[in-house]
């Protein structure tokens, strides 16, 4: 069962595009609808309160408002987002790894400054949406660089019909997704998991 | 006077790399600090207590978060953050300028859709730093062809020595920064106003 907000957001303020994208701009990613976001850190800080995580890591630009709200719900946390590269006013020690963005269609190179993870940090990687799972395959090759242990992997929106959230789960990594799309009709119907 | 644990993180963990450019990418815009975050959203809610600010205006990726903790302490209200373009995954009915982006020297549209902002709007426009007010002017221009209303404009760091903040107070906007620069000397040594 996914969080009743969030699943109502995305059938009243989603466009269907196709039956494989689903525009959320209205709330979640360009607009932010503030008391969803806040019920989502709440919802976060409840699914992974077993978990003994002291940073969480994430990707420019989607990313980062979530990942704001879980921290401020799990006591003040860290927050790192990886940023793309090419950027004058970042310290240059960096990890880095390509990762395939899904809002440009573009190849990209992310980076993590060495200092801001390291061994010792027990990440959440939380994102916006997953799909084909590029941008988290991304976070995950940082943090294995870094040394960082990954104790979930969570996002707002997981698209069941795409590959992204098995293909993790089968690697062993435990991936808690806020709400899960099944299918997306052409006639704009969006079908829930659970 | 800027805000004290601002100016206590800036003289702690900012980096010097010449005198006009600071990192402080270990605090504000790549790691953040959530204590020190939400302080600058209590703080930025005092300062602008007085106007009617019903959404405030960021820009990918180094405002978001500011944006968010800002929107918290001041009601709930909602965020937009513009969007770099080429993104295939945002409403292409959008508002659109060029900017030139201090993170990366190159021009770059931005652009913010056209239903996430309009006549009616009364804004706060946030950014983390402002210096030659590049990414902000391309704000103001899509507050106008929007037909919002420029309530205020903030930033967390201003560097006093650089010409966006009085350009735009000489334009009449309401400019208030968290804290300004007044000086970044050869030696690492940083001087704020007030």
């Amino acid at each position: 069962m996914g969080l009743q907000l969030l699943e109502d957001r995305i059938r009243t303020l989603g466009i269907v595009k196709d039956d494989k994208t689903i525009l959320v701009d209205a709330f979640l990613n360009h607009r932010l609808d503030m008391e969803l976001l806040n019920e989502m850190g709440r919802a976060w800080a409840k699914l992974f309160a077993d978990k003994p995580i002291n940073k969480i890591l994430t990707c420019e630009a989607g990313g980062i408002a979530l990942a704001v709200v879980a921290a401020q719900h799990m006591g003040g946390i860290p927050v790192v987002f990886a940023r793309k590269t090419n950027l004058v006013n970042v310290d240059p020690t960096v990890y880095s790894t390509k990762t395939l963005s899904s809002s440009t269609g573009k190849l990209t190179d992310i980076v993590v400054a060495r200092k801001a993870l390291g061994t010792g940090d027990r990440v959440l990687i939380i994102d916006d949406i997953l799909g084909n799972g590029c941008a988290i395959n991304g976070l995950i090759d940082i943090c294995w660089d870094a040394g960082a242990v990954i104790e979930g992997i969570t996002v707002a929106i997981e698209k069941g019909f795409q590959q992204g959230g098995a293909s993790l789960r089968d690697r062993g990594y435990d991936v808690r997704s806020l709400c899960t799309i099944e299918r997306l009709g052409a006639a704009g119907d969006i079908r829930f998991r659970g």
